[in-house]
């Protein structure tokens, strides 16, 4: 993609200092989703990134995820998939615990939302930590799917999130801070 | 839209008795979504009730309503906006709460997200009751946007949620229980 549109996507994210806590810089991407360039220009770079692989379904981190899931999902041609908090998927469901920096977190997805023949990717809008990421990452690799891809618009890159995955796993963001 | 593809996605949802509570029948639609024939026919159900009337914006309810809600703002060449629960929007915000069956609920928006400029949808997968897209359609009014549509893939019509909205804004769904 041109870096100039890169640009045009980073110059609408709007940076919110001490959210959700002291010290945390905050990438605001609701300020690019609501501009109609910034969620055309988004849309291009996950399609450039995964058209073309044979991606079956697009998974969605709960909330935001679902956003740039869903318009990828669209677009490929494939479904769309929601893991989500607990409690809130109605069928049979498996889940991940995964600590936080305070306490402990769960995510869940219904068992039969992948099977071993998708070529999967999980979207979430931005890595950080990437301990959310990893227990998606785990998840949805439990199910056998042939392949799983990582996505994410916008990395923050210091906090090495990324050394989580394993090597052979793609991670791509759009963006990187 | 044709019948034929209606019943598809019909056949597609997954009637799930007693969640989230005694006596309920959930319509799960995660198995719509999940199908990429089923996502693409909800897709286009979506963008021939609103092309052509220069929609500018789509808000989408948390957290399923961000799935059709994204497709359908990025299918029109529109915005999105994220309508949220308490805490989770870090800019500025205006909010409203609303009684539920137990207590209250609350949800935000971003306070620079519509303008009166703007031609809004407000998308939810669902109209059980009501109550939560008539505080989203209070809260979207408050901001004085040229005209407001409500819009949903699912209505349980036998609980009267529209009869809540004004006579003079249109109430759209694609799938009618």
């Amino acid at each position: 993609m041109e870096q100039e549109k890169i640009e045009k996507v980073k110059s609408l994210i709007r940076n919110i200092p001490d959210f959700p806590s002291k010290g945390i810089l905050f990438r605001d991407l609701t300020t690019a989703f609501k501009d109609a360039e910034g969620l055309a220009i988004i849309t291009e770079s996950l399609v450039e990134k995964y058209a073309g692989l044979g991606i079956t379904k697009v998974v969605g981190v709960e909330a935001r995820g679902f956003i740039g899931g869903s318009i990828l999902a669209r677009e490929l041609g494939a479904g769309f998939v929601p893991l989500r908090k607990p409690g809130k998927l109605p069928a049979d469901t498996v889940s991940k615990s995964y600590a936080k920096e305070y306490g402990t977190d769960t995510i869940e997805i219904h068992r039969d939302a992948i099977d071993e023949n998708d070529i999967v990717v999980i979207h979430d809008d931005l890595l950080a930590t990437g301990g959310t990421m990893l227990a998606a990452y785990e998840l949805v690799k439990s199910m056998n799917p042939k392949k799983v891809y990582i996505d994410f618009i916008v990395e923050l890159s210091g906090l090495e999130g990324r050394k989580l995955f394993p090597a052979d796993v793609p991670v791509n963001a759009m963006i990187v801070y």
